[in-house]
Parts: structure tokens; C-alpha cells; sequence
């Protein structure tokens, strides 16, 4: 006899849904709370084969595992959220957060009787199995990643406790979204400076991929850049807590902050107009 | 009839020697002032085929042009003390400062009566065309080009006035230097976090070049971090006076500073004691 296990899926987004029809590919039955959300999301939901469990108590009595997959500066309170409905099972968040945040998340919910799984999802949502993983750390690691065994999304556990899994995302999203930043920081420097043109022909002779890679950078970002302020702040939280300096991911965070009004926009905007955007446009702060 | 230019140079560390080459290999005679200065610059001097003038005065008063060649934290200084021996010709600061610095140091030299002209050097010291630019800007900019239209040293006048040679410089050493720190403090984190093997698995599978690209930026930047500090604060500061953000180049600056201690030792590090030395190291501000 083999049980089913239960898992309360908060929220699907592009990357919640993709991670809850993972788990059901792996046998386990995948539920979502409706309450309060969009069209959007009941479309991914329905197509992702999630279940609506109704209002989040509902969800919550009925899981055995809870997932949080949302943007970083929603994690905490979708933690508190789950742990006010009385939460005892397995709490698994998969944000990107600093470890130290993560720790804030684990003792929220275990102060209500429930165990903490640290996750970090490096990937595109996964549609085929080897583009995306989900790092897991602390105890019930292996038994949360045995859940994903079959299906799109490879779960790893880590060796180290809870904030590994978070130190880990932070590292690697450290490089990729901090490394686009960057990029574009310096496109804008010289597009404030009118040496753009000359440092365009300068990378020609010496760094001939970074003018496509500023492209990419800014065609990858500019939508997106609202949700990464919070992880770029994270990231900055990450690094000084660990002693090391923030500054890059404070710098990364006001970029993006620059490119937040590039959400829902048709189209991916030229590099040269967000290098204008970040250049001329004051801190929304 | 031709009339051969005399060119001041200071001071002829491996870049100043190479100009200063490239300067004679161009027809001019180049002058360079030994007092206080140590064996390895006599040596490299004589390899490059400068002439000894003795104290700054005598090199200031036979000088058609004094070209400004030393670590970014000096350039002032430098052109302080020309100025102060009355120099009334063409003063080219090649350094790696923020356009802001590089106009205090063309106010300091117009005070005396001296052209300003602002130069950026881009590329390893010259041996041949090729690799290396000098990067001009200000009135004169196409008549120092000039005379380095025969030898190694690739001269540019650039449009837009003094300030723009600068601004480019620092545009394109941001990134390069400004990359190699993000790597080199993204290694240090993961260290500190014990996650750097889970890193390395996962760049593996999805970033396969930066491994290899961070142990090329501490093999390339330990022994050199200790001056790379200066050009940071350069442009960080060039980052704001933009009004963009310096963080990230502030964060490079720190990381730099903790590698100072590898000045002049033998070999360079790897990776992991790069890591680790960042990690551990207290600031030493």
C-alpha cells in the first residue's frame, strides 16, 4: 500500500505552477488556495492539474507538506500565513531569500509545531528534467526530494542545515542578475557620459561579446526587474551578513528598482532605452 | 625643417616605460626624473630609452609635454607638483580617475598656464599596435594622437571634452575589474556558506565558464589588487557623480582591499585562498 501525500502548493505563478506539476508527476496529490487570486493564476493552476483547496485554512488542514514558491518579499508573510492556520507538517520554503531570512521562516513556522525544509530553485519553471533544480537542506531534505523523483524538476539535497539550500540560490543568482546589473550599469554610465559609442567600439576590439551579452542583458531583465529588486536586496543581506561586502546587489537592487516600471510591457525593450531609463530615471524609493 | 618634441614622463612603471617607448618610437625625445625613485624604474627607464633629467624641475622646464602615467590615488599629486614648477605646456594625464578628478587635476595644471589634455589608457603595457589605446579628449587630444602615430602605443582623440577619455576608461574597467571582484566575492561568499562545492556542480551544469573565470580573476588580480583599490573609489565616485549607483564598485573596492596583502609575493594564488582571504580578512580601512 502506498500513500499519497498531500501538498499545499502557495502560489501558482509561473514557477509555483511548474513546481506543483512536478510534484504531481512524482504521485503526490498538489492543492492551491484560490482566495483572493487572479485569472491568471486559476489558468496556470487548472492546467498544472492543481486542485483548489478554498481558503488557506482548508489547504493547510489538508497538507502534509506546504510549498512556498513566491517572490522574496512575500516569503515571510506567506510563512506567517501558513503557520497562523496551525501549520504541523513539513513547511518547505523555495524562495529566494538570504539564509538568515530563511531562519526567520523556520522559526516562524516551527514555533506553531511544524519542520522546515530551506529550498532554492536555480532554473527556468521546468517543462523537461535536467534544466532546473531545486536544492532542499535540513533533516527532511531527502524525504522532500524523493517526492520530486520523477517528473521535470530534479530536487537535490545539500549536506549543511536550513540556509544552505538559500545560500546556495543566493550565490548563483549573485552572479547571474548581478552580473546583468552590472552590464547595464555601465551601459548607462557611458550612455550619461556620450562615451557609449566609443565604448561599444572599444569592446568590439577587446571584449567582443559583452555588447550582445548588455543586449541579452537587457531584453532578460527590463519585465522582470520588479521582482528582482527584493531578491537583489536579499542577496546584499546575504553577503553582509556572511561579513562580505553588499554593495553590488544594493547597486543591482536600485538598477532594477530604475527598470520596475517595464512591467507587463509589450515587448522587450532595446538596451539603449533602458540604459536611458536607469540613467535619467530617479530612485522610486 | 622638423622639430623634435620633448616629452616629461612620469613616472616609468611598466605602463609609463611602455608609453614612454611607444612616444620615442614615434620621433620624440622623452625625458624622465630618477630623483627618488628606485632600481627596477632606472632599469626599466634605460630598457625604454629615456633620458635621465634629473630633479622635476629641470625635467618640467626642458618638457613641450609631461604625460602623467601612475596609479590612479597619485594622479593629483602629480600634476600638483608639474604645476608647482610653473609648467605652461601640454599636461596629458593618462590615468584611471572619474572625469571629476580628472578636471580638478586640469584646473590644477590651467592654473600655471599648462593645456590639459585627459587621457585613458585601455590594454596591457604596448609592445605591439594592436593591443593597447590611448584614449584623448580635450582641445589638444589630436596633436598628442599625433605623436604616437608610429610605434606600439595606439593613440585616439576622442569627441567631447576633457572628461570623456576618463569617463571611457572607467566605463570599461568597471566591467572588467569590477567583474573579476563580483566573481572573486561571489567564491568568497559561497566559501563562508559552505555551499562553494554545491556551486561548482551547479555552474557545471548551467555556467560552465565561470569556473574557469574565477580562478583566471584571482590568478590575475591578487597581486595587482593593492592599486586596483584607487581605480575603484575612481569609479564608484564616476558612478555617482552620474547619479548611478557606486555600489557596485565601492563592494569591488573592499574586496580588492582585502587582497592588498598579496602585493609583490611570489606566484599567484589560487582560487580558494583568494576566497578564503577575502572571507576572513577584517577590512583594513
Amino acid at each position: 500500500m502506498t500513500t499519497t501525500v498531500t501538498i499545499g502548493l502557495l502560489h501558482p505563478g509561473e514557477m509555483g505552477s511548474a513546481v506543483g506539476a512536478a510534484a504531481r508527476a512524482g504521485g503526490a496529490r498538489v492543492l492551491w488556495s484560490a482566495e483572493g487570486r487572479g485569472r491568471s493564476t486559476h489558468e496556470r493552476a487548472a492546467a498544472a492539474g492543481l486542485e483548489d483547496a478554498g481558503p488557506l485554512a482548508a489547504l493547510v488542514a489538508r497538507s502534509d507538506v506546504v510549498v512556498s514558491v513566491c517572490p522574496p518579499h512575500a516569503a515571510l508573510a506567506v510563512a506567517l500565513a501558513v503557520a497562523r492556520e496551525g501549520f504541523r507538517g513539513t513547511f518547505v520554503d523555495g524562495n529566494a531569500v538570504s539564509p538568515a531570512t530563511a531562519r526567520e521562516i523556520a522559526g516562524t513556522v516551527e514555533k506553531q509545531g511544524a519542520t522546515f525544509v530551506d529550498g532554492g530553485i536555480i532554473g527556468l519553471p521546468p517543462t523537461r528534467r535536467g534544466t532546473t533544480r531545486l536544492y532542499l537542506s535540513g533533516a527532511e531534505a531527502p524525504r522532500i526530494a524523493a517526492l520530486f523523483a520523477q517528473g521535470p524538476l530534479e530536487a537535490i539535497a545539500l549536506e549543511g542545515g536550513p540556509g544552505a539550500a538559500s545560500a546556495l540560490k543566493m550565490a548563483y543568482a549573485a552572479y547571474t542578475k548581478g552580473h546583468a546589473a552590472l552590464l547595464l550599469a555601465i551601459r548607462a554610465l557611458a550612455t550619461a557620459e556620450s562615451v557609449d559609442q566609443a565604448l561599444l567600439a572599444e569592446w568590439r576590439l577587446s571584449q567582443p561579446e559583452l555588447s550582445g551579452r548588455s543586449e541579452d542583458a537587457a531584453r532578460g531583465t527590463a519585465r522582470k526587474a520588479w521582482r528582482f529588486v527584493g531578491e537583489m536586496e536579499e542577496i546584499a543581506a546575504t553577503f553582509t551578513g556572511a561579513g562580505l561586502p553588499g554593495g553590488f546587489h544594493e547597486a543591482a537592487a536600485e538598477v532594477y528598482r530604475r527598470l520596475a516600471h517595464y512591467k507587463d510591457t509589450p515587448g522587450a525593450p532595446p538596451v539603449a532605452e533602458v540604459a536611458r531609463a536607469i540613467a535619467t530615471r530617479p530612485p522610486a524609493r
